[in-house]
């Protein structure tokens, strides 16, 4: 019995591939699933299961796209959701031997209706549970989010996840591996730990949410409010009715300056650009959007959409899978290639280079005091829950782009995030959509307070 | 100035990716085009123009297909022929700037009426000539066929290309290197040298057919047996029309022994077994073909059809995309995928195996003499001019699917080639057409020939 | 928090690489170390120690190696053993912290006396036992052997280990995930489940080592018979010393067939052919040692001794890290480098080629009854407890180089083994040996048991 | 036939690998040779032999080190010069067999007076020249320099050199391919042109050496003043005696902040600093020389000494082999490795950083004129000999490190050259020289003379 963690950054999803004597599962497999397929070819190893612990939200499930590789390899979830794709509609308790594996199928509502967790036992030893597959419903050091389904089953649903952990997850016992559906930096949990495992006994030594009673539990989830991205209702549904086929769509271009500045002629073909905030805000392609390397497998979901069409800009030629492979999984199809030469290539033929203003916090501090500025806070909303800079407008990346009709468009629009990376693209939304005197500061949230200038307390929302 | 040859082997077909200062051109590209495209991202370089030097018989041009993924680049032929795709209609003489590089397009028919040469300057050094890609004009050693284009006009065509060569290619002067479009082992020349590469000097000198008056030429050229495979047709009409494009077609899938099973029982659905002859001899799943990893390059688009599709076994499963672009060249597109596993997994599984009997060459030879057996000659075309097995029947592995009607199924039909890769292919199309006696001989020609068991002289046509 | 897992094939040996915000430690590394090099490079992480759970036995520590290559990190064991390198001699709750992760040494005494198991909090949460690497105390569903350090103290090692069990790893806690040096397959435990990990609360409820009195485990150890490889010895000595610096060696080369014959010349110069068993038996260089890729991992330290030379016969040229790697690992460092081209080479260069007679199992059992050949029972002692062959001879691959001197010359020899590896091993060590009529059996003992024929209960050894 | 080119950039060193029917050979190897191991071991073709084409002064050749891996192949070179390593001492007119090739040595003394061209002939099809490995006798547009061997015999090396052209090269005649020994950007030649192959027949139109009398020859060849390094003897030497193998030396580590510090604490040591030549401006660890990684094949045997030891900073990890092969190319054993994270581990670390001014070309030329700052004009002979800069100071990196002594510390010393990539390395080997005020200027000559800033016609030197 093997198991390898496949982990999508940003995004911060987990899926698995567990092997055991030539046969193997995949949990929760990813769009972009040559990862899988490689491992089956080269192992000789025969996927006969793909399982999905619950109808996702926050990405675009690759079961079909897995099956349509892997034919031999049947989908499973559970019959709470009325799928309109997939093979086995998974009750609880249900089971199923792959290799000398056996997995039961345990019914944990509350993230979702159809949330399930898988149950590994390895039978070349016994039937005691060895290893649970939890994907939202239980986190390292958090729980799932149960504002997902319905905000006005907030509680109905907290209460079913209080629940199901209790009844069906924490009995397993202390000895059981918990390897869940994300890992720290996503958006389905709150304070997610920094580890992709744990064990029942450690979470319930060390996780919160799993000492209480369940009138506190309610309580307490009542209150979380995390980030709620207009793409989640786009992913339930395709993974409801089972997503388009990456094989379907057009295989990813080698883009030259003239072919782009024809592309960029059409409003909907948008420029990202994947490099390093810091260089965006030095010099970019008018109209471009900042979305940097690393965390644009988070925030693309937040600001882009599908009916638009991309062209990436890369550092490295080398990055172009893996991009476009984080547009794929947030539902964004519509990737026509990359830039090829970067930004150089740009630079080289002499084209016309935009840039953004920088406002020294200073000067920020003292302009917003004069209402010569206005401060635009793009943080999520669990961040902005405490406090923030008196005065500043709050609006956060998935809703800035219907916000900012409402800014001031003649005074300086300063995006402001903790670190840095958020506000460039925030700013890259503003400019795109025609607020000219949109900029970034030059210091994020964290250094503002750390000089101490002036936070008010309470929620900016 | 840089040239990169990219030599597909089986098919001996040679393209090119010249780059100067940045910018590239591509002549005669192949449907699985990847590798320009990663040359183009790797090194920046803008591919400008593509290339075709006639509209190829022998495997399925990949200009759209390359244009599909790099869209700036421009697809040149001939104006000779009406190509339904492409968009420079060249014309003798016309020239293109490519980086430092001059690329004068030269009309030379006789091959076709729309071969093409391209000869490239050094425009950083000066004007002469110093390169010239050859298409199937000129061949290290030998001269392009011209029989193709319609056997009726053999003889025109070859006073064409004779013209073509004295008057267009070899006044270009001993200096100029020679790129030719296929190296040795390809259809598409007698006795193509084992090299990529020469010059109009060299060849002067020992070339026999640039030393012939133009009847001697003409009359050589008449005399001149190629093996005439049916599907040449299939990709003229593909070449002239433009071929559909791979991005269109199923990604290749892994099959695992229960769904191989499934697919067999479809009589289209054909497992193309790529070990070793061998291995295939010693036992194989029934009723599939061997095509030996080494050789399919050149002999599937002679024995496979498209009205079929196709299951590959491998011995690697890291040669998937190798084996099954090779049946793309061809125009195969529709490749199912491998048999995960590979021949292992089929017998471990406990499904039936078959086998071809093996008869010895002194026992061919005794039987044959008593009339209890028959050999197949599966050689081509020009091999088999001069001497053979005294009644033998000639087959060529182009034509042995329609010659089998023929041969009496109640005897053992040895298949016999030079070495043995033919003979089993022809043994393993014999057998899946109904011919339960179907053989390979314990050794080829060659060795008969050795050993002095009778050969009768003279063609076996 | 991240663990990553490096499994050294044969060996069954376990590494560890763990990390947490930038900084690393490494477990047991193997000797051939670029694994963990390139790990640190490619994610730019500082390897701060090098822990080692113990003097090992069966394999040469690459710890010296990795630190010549990352000179900052430090080499921690156990102060109980005068290790004559390395910087930090550890006692039992010395605390190490590496990102945010505590590291706690255990002292658990029982397998040798500086056997040492590494505790890891998880320090951004709190300071819960979250994971434990064992090394060879705790396996799953094995404990450590405690006969290697000194026979004699068989009994008191046995008790010391029990205490270690007891008293220092089970009170970690259920919920705490155990990470053994060795897995399935190692002689370091006898029934190693085919598991990389565990937690303490599986392995209490399953683990029938765990749930015994002081003295039924004691007994019960008393009772096992593991292989004993004389190379340990070698192995514990260097391991105690600090091993040669790999880095200190030639280079492999490329030997083609002119100079192998020069060096076969050489008594002390062996040819360990890779390939596969099967293929050793029908044709193989004359003096060759039979190792099969998949196996020679482990049987490598058995049958071969530092005092020689390799040269390596493989499959793929691409194996030559790895099998020249596999030889390392157990402190053969005199690899000269490989025959380019293979067997094959040998063959088309004409020379000589030996095979060994194949006896089918039938003839075996008849002929044994008269006396006229002799079977050679090659398995493990532990797999020679229970049953054997009458009048085999019972000659482990551990043993057999030395044996052999006392088989019969004259007599057919006939090693067998459960399935065929093994026995071809000793058949091409009893041939090199001098014993010209050394062969094999077509089948194994297992296909023996399974026609009924006789076998005597007890032990052959 | 096959005919391979290994490029080592920034030498523009260009050596061969020639195969045919499963034998090759290796023309001028470099040390790092792994490329050719590996391409013996894939194609199993075995290398008979090694040539080199003479005693190279700009690299260090890698005969013995491919010998030491490859002992079947055989090093020839010139019986002209006393070699202390080598198996066959080349005369004029031998011959040898490889595969189906036939090679000619010929000796063309005028580079050096064991200078050796092979000439190659396609057995196959006659005797007739095809191919010439021309070494350093003749380039594409140039010829080989005659300056080298002592200067004192400058006259005599070029009549040489005349005559083996004229009398050895050409008449080979105008059909046979050039492969030189080096190509654009080398200092081996004057005006090398961007390809790295040619003919006679183009060489005799368009190489303007070729077109003269012996007279005007030797005179145009005594005009000819380029760059002469200080290494060249060094490697002389080496390739004289026969290098030390890079076996030998210690391998690579992975250095990190600390350790680096340490380093730094012994003047030995030096950081050499891969990063664009503007990264290092900006910032740079404190008395780091600066060689971006483009350039540093070329520039390294210039300005770094095989008495110190280098500790690379590189912008990725994987740049490492080619990093510490372009300085093992030019007899710089004695690498250490590389600080693990690049520049960011250091500046994350908080070490102290430091950075060059910046002189923007309108001060220098104001300040120039009071004589408040020194130019310092770092470029090569050749580019330096038809104008400059008034009152700038001329010191080519070959010797600044000497020539600094002289320059006035207390005023502002600006490096400039026609770019900028060798003035910052000349600016950071004078700050690590100790003096203070070294800097670089914004824009290079190029933009100095297009902006009609006042130049001075004749030679800096």
């Amino acid at each position: 019995m093997k198991i390898e963690t496949i982990r999508s950054e940003g995004l911060a999803h987990l899926s698995y591939l567990v092997s055991s004597e030539g046969e193997s599962m995949v949990l929760d497999p990813r769009r972009d699933c040559d990862i899988y397929v490689e491992h089956a070819r080269r192992e000789s190893v025969n996927i006969l299961q793909i399982f999905e612990t619950h109808r996702n939200e926050d990405y675009v499930v690759g079961s079909l796209e897995l099956q349509n590789r892997i034919p031999s390899a049947r989908i499973g979830h559970s019959a709470a959701t009325s799928f309109k794709y997939g093979d086995d509609k998974l009750e609880d308790e249900d089971t199923f031997k792959i290799g000398k594996m056996l997995v039961t199928c345990v019914h944990t509502p509350g993230h979702t209706n159809d949330s399930m967790c898988y149950v590994v036992s390895d039978a070349s030893i016994g039937n005691d549970p060895l290893v649970v597959f939890t994907g939202d419903t239980l986190f390292v050091n958090e729980v799932g989010r149960t504002d997902l389904v319905d905000i006005k089953k907030h509680e109905e649903m907290s209460r079913k996840l209080f629940h199901s952990l209790q009844e069906k997850i924490l009995p397993l016992g202390d000895g059981v591996i918990i390897h869940p559906g994300h890992g720290a930096g996503s958006v389905c949990g709150g304070a997610i730990g920094s580890r992709d495992f744990s064990t029942i006994g450690y979470e319930c030594k060390n996780n919160i949410w799993l000492d209480q009673s369940e009138d506190d539990f309610v309580q307490a989830k009542l209150k979380q409010h995390l980030t709620l991205a207009p793409y989640f209702k786009r992913c339930e549904k395709l993974n409801t009715d089972g997503p388009p086929l990456l094989s379907d769509i057009d295989p990813l271009k080698v883009i030259d300056v003239s072919i782009l500045e024809d592309l960029m002629q059409d409003e909907e073909n948008i420029v990202v650009d994947t490099r390093l905030a810091g260089q965006f805000v030095d010099g970019h392609i008018p109209r471009s959007i900042s979305l940097d390397f690393k965390h644009m497998g988070l925030f693309a979901g937040w600001v882009l959409f599908p009916s638009n069409s991309f062209i990436l800009l890369l550092t490295s030629p080398t990055d172009i899978d893996e991009a476009a492979g984080m547009l794929y999984r947030v539902g964004l199809d519509t990737v026509i290639g990359h830039l090829n030469g970067g930004f150089e290539s740009w630079k080289a033929a002499g084209k016309s280079i935009d840039s953004l203003p920088i406002f020294k916090l200073e000067d920020i501090k003292s302009q917003l005091s004069y209402g010569t500025l206005e401060v635009i806070d793009v943080r999520q909303p669990h961040e902005a829950e405490n406090d923030y800079i008196e005065n500043s407008i709050y609006s956060p990346l998935t809703t800035i782009g219907e916000d900012m009709t409402k800014f001031p468009p003649e005074k300086p629009l300063v995006a402001i995030c903790p670190a840095g990376f958020r506000s460039t693209t925030g700013a890259s939304i503003m400019k795109r959509g025609g607020l000219a005197n949109a900029g970034v500061s030059d210091n994020g949230l964290m250094e503002w307070k750390k000089r101490g200038y002036p936070i008010k307390t309470g929620s900016n929302q």
